[in-house]
């Protein structure tokens, strides 16, 4: 296995913020540098300089020539010594909505705010994101920090529908198909594009030992879905499922760092049978796994009868819980059916029963359903669950593009981000046909991200449209370079623009040299 | 060249729906067979049927066995009839509009209404559509039928928005790259996956002749903006510009049958400074053109004066028109500003000139349009332009995604044709980078193909669920051909299938054999 990792970006310098509340807060940033413009002016060429552009970094220390990497030692422990000093005074409440609820401004919540505000500063762009407006929207429940004590190595985020939308890939090995060293390379592969939290849900063997491989060397938070390693242990077996075997494993993983985990809690027995008039039943695995459960046993699911268990647990970690949708649509059919909405019933029943432990949480929603109800699905989540944040998968706005479903989730994604929702997770081209290779993981995360970035750009994020303008400035003054190096994907934007043939540059090659509209238009304005 | 293309499409077989006013209107369409639903019943197989799907089909008659394709010939003239039995009644008048405002409806108005139809008679779906309504819709100038009678080749089709959204591709060779015989293979490729129109907007040599190929191999509406073959009679000297000049092209182009015309005559003198304040200046290429034949002569354009001869032109032939956006916001930054508003305006004046001619007329729209901008553009649009279509490029939702702009744009297409804009313009990954080959067209049309459904949907179109449907229980029943067979890239999704190692078929690669939500939740459901 290559041991040395690196993640480089064209034309862009790792750089740190430092924090004034916490010195030893140093936000590790993009800083892409831009060429100037230059004009004629008199028969003389005048150059004018354009800003460096701060880029949000998900590389962590990857992208950061002067740390060494090594796999088996893992990444540098950021957080360690705020964890520490966190512990030496208070044993057992250690979570970061405990300290927002007593009016304390963490180390971590410190460093989301100056994360969330990269060009406000150097551009004088007024910011609401404070790190006090960070420790209320946490206290509140409105805003979540994944950051399990045992995941030192996680670089701080927010995720919380006042703050930039987030994206979540999802990696994992199934059955027989990728090995461990994959996925850590696949892990490290999605923090380039910029992932902002990783889901393993690989459900094999070897599930403890990749978990472990990919914390120690994972700078962004990572989730899983303990359901996966509960059934490993009980060999598939839904009947032989049970509470203890199941708290095992959450305090197994929560010993090992996962910073968040996805509970499918919200099925009631007496919901389970919602399901069965669907055109597509149900399509979350944990969630049917569950209902299995339920099903044989006529009983409530240990999963909500022991959620004040669970949270106990979690407490203890500052693990976040992502309370499942079992039930969500697998179909524009089945959208925003009674199913799905009796099982957001109870998730904001459990949300409060969280909250009173101070546990972080937030939901997951949809998963398919068409543009024209997409609003009712935010609405009500915000109403029902109380202003926790939503965590949607896409949605998918149409069924019937299986190999683009990249796009038709993109679509439902920045809709639903625009209009609140805190983070999205990705689907990628090969959603409901095949693995994703590294490509599809790629082109996933890259569309979920320009998803997020347009819903923040309608949200009208302090600062959001600074690397718009910086691109599009660049593009009109023939700045190629300038414009690749701003772009989310400047690896592929090069490498298209490599497939024309350039005649001196001042032109694209869609309209030619006597066409460029941007060339006549530069024309007009200079002779004006 | 290769002239026998055919085009088939996998599990879909070729049918023709026939007119009721007119029984020589024969609808082309693409009928998919589904397989039985298998379930035991008692230990006995059984196996209940699955209705058979219609398809809206724009691949003419090279998706039609019975038809042999001779590109030297040229394409059946399916309309010559029509065309010719309306001539001798009516010598001057011949367009839809002037019939549809007589009360009166073309076999072209039943062939759209039946179209639109697909799945609703055999299902018992109801539909607004009738033959009555398209006449209405054409007549007050909601819808356009671009019918060409020099194009009889082409199979009619409606721009509206109280029909399907349709999507335009452009193709077009730019100075050096590309041959005739691609530019009609590129047609053709772009009639297989879905185009409903095309613009071909070649500027190169060969303008006339690679147009004329075009058009006798299009089984759909072509459209073009003349202004390009106006500047290769001038030699690329915007000076040298002359309303005569442009007329001459008008009408060679209106003899081939080109059905279409983009017409940048939007831009008044005293507008075109607007663009000077903006980030990106003018991104138009007709637009830019003429703002600098304005601004050399100091006088209006030719186009805007004109505008009643062009009409007086187009009306002979039943060319529609599209007006121009010269001002388009080409950034962000520069979307829903002064300028784009004030061009606008003008557009609303001409429209009412051009019904007075009984011209057929749509608007052109942006461009890159955040996602809190795009309603006011829709909304503006109708209430200036007094309800003539509107015809948007994407538009793009934010700048940042060089390489994968018909994502960006695919976001902001399916929100605007929701709102109610009737035909998307596709934007190809290389947008803004390179000339789109082959692949980057399939991609394009896809996505936006999928965005005009999802469009559809939301609109809820009258069937226009029926195949997310069938396909959503085709992959429940894991029926993988009917989920590829209903798909709009069956090929991609069975390429993408074959990757993954399938074993015995009941379940997807995703989940594994043990995990599948889909087979636990059948389960679940067998069982009850």
């Amino acid at each position: 296995m290559n041991s040395n990792i690196k993640i480089s970006y064209p034309g862009s310098e790792k750089v740190y913020m430092q924090g004034s509340i916490y010195p030893d807060v140093r936000v590790g940033m993009r800083l892409v540098k831009q060429m100037p413009t230059v004009t004629v002016n008199g028969g003389e060429r005048v150059e004018t300089p354009n800003p460096s552009i701060y880029i949000y970094d998900t590389s962590g220390p990857y992208s950061d020539e002067n740390v060494s990497i090594d796999l088996e030692k893992g990444l540098p422990r950021m957080r360690e010594s705020w964890i520490k000093a966190r512990a030496e005074k208070d044993a057992d409440n250690i979570g970061q909505m405990y300290y927002a609820k007593k009016g304390i401004i963490t180390p971590e919540m410190e460093y989301v705010a100056i994360r969330e505000n990269m060009n406000c500063k150097d551009l004088g762009i007024e910011s609401h994101i404070t790190p006090e407006f960070v420790r209320k929207e946490v206290a509140e429940g409105r805003a979540v920090i994944p950051a399990n004590v045992n995941h030192p190595e996680s670089e701080p985020m927010i995720i919380g529908r006042n703050f930039l939308v987030k994206i979540n890939t999802n990696i994992g090995n199934s059955a027989t198909t990728s090995s461990i060293e994959e996925e850590v390379e696949k892990a490290v592969w999605s923090c380039k594009w910029g992932g902002d939290t990783i889901m393993d849900l690989s459900t094999g063997n070897n599930i403890h030992e990749t978990r472990e491989w990919i914390l120690r060397n994972c700078p962004v938070p990572v989730g899983t879905v303990p359901m996966y390693q509960a059934m490993e242990k009980v060999k598939g077996k839904v009947e032989d499922l049970t509470w203890e075997l199941y708290r095992d494993v959450l305090i197994e993983q929560c010993e090992q760092g996962v910073d968040y985990f996805t509970i499918h809690c919200g099925i009631r027995l007496k919901n389970v049978m919602y399901a069965a008039d669907r055109l597509t039943g149900m399509v979350s695995r944990g969630g049917s796994i569950i209902s299995k459960w339920c099903q044989i046993h006529q009983k409530e699911s240990f999963l909500y009868e022991h959620f004040d268990d669970i949270c106990d647990i979690v407490a203890r970690y500052d693990v976040a819980l992502s309370l499942g949708d079992g039930l969500r649509p697998g179909s524009i059919y089945d959208a925003n059916d009674a199913a799905q909405f009796a099982e957001l019933d109870t998730m904001g029943e459990l949300v409060e029963r969280a909250w009173a432990k101070n546990v972080q949480v937030f939901i997951e929603g949809p998963g398919h359903v068409p543009m024209h109800k997409i609003q009712e699905n935010m609405e009500r989540q915000i109403e029902k669950c109380h202003n926790a944040p939503f965590y949607t998968l896409g949605p998918l706005v149409t069924d019937i593009a299986p190999g683009y479903d990249h796009i038709t989730s993109a679509i439902g994604a920045a809709q639903i981000g625009w209009l609140g929702t805190a983070m999205l997770c990705y689907v990628t081209p090969k959603e409901h046909l095949a693995l994703p290779n590294k490509d599809d993981v790629r082109n996933g995360v890259i569309a979920f991200k320009l998803a997020a970035h347009a819903a923040d750009l309608a949200k009208q994020h302090p600062g959001a449209m600074v690397r718009d303008n910086a691109l599009s400035k660049a593009r009109y003054e023939f700045r190629w370079k300038d414009q690749f190096n701003l772009s989310l994907d400047p690896e592929k934007a090069l490498e298209y623009y490599k497939t024309a043939n350039h005649v001196g540059g001042k032109y694209c090659t869609m309209c030619g040299p006597n066409f460029c509209a941007m060339k006549i238009s530069q024309t007009l304005c200079e002779e004006k």
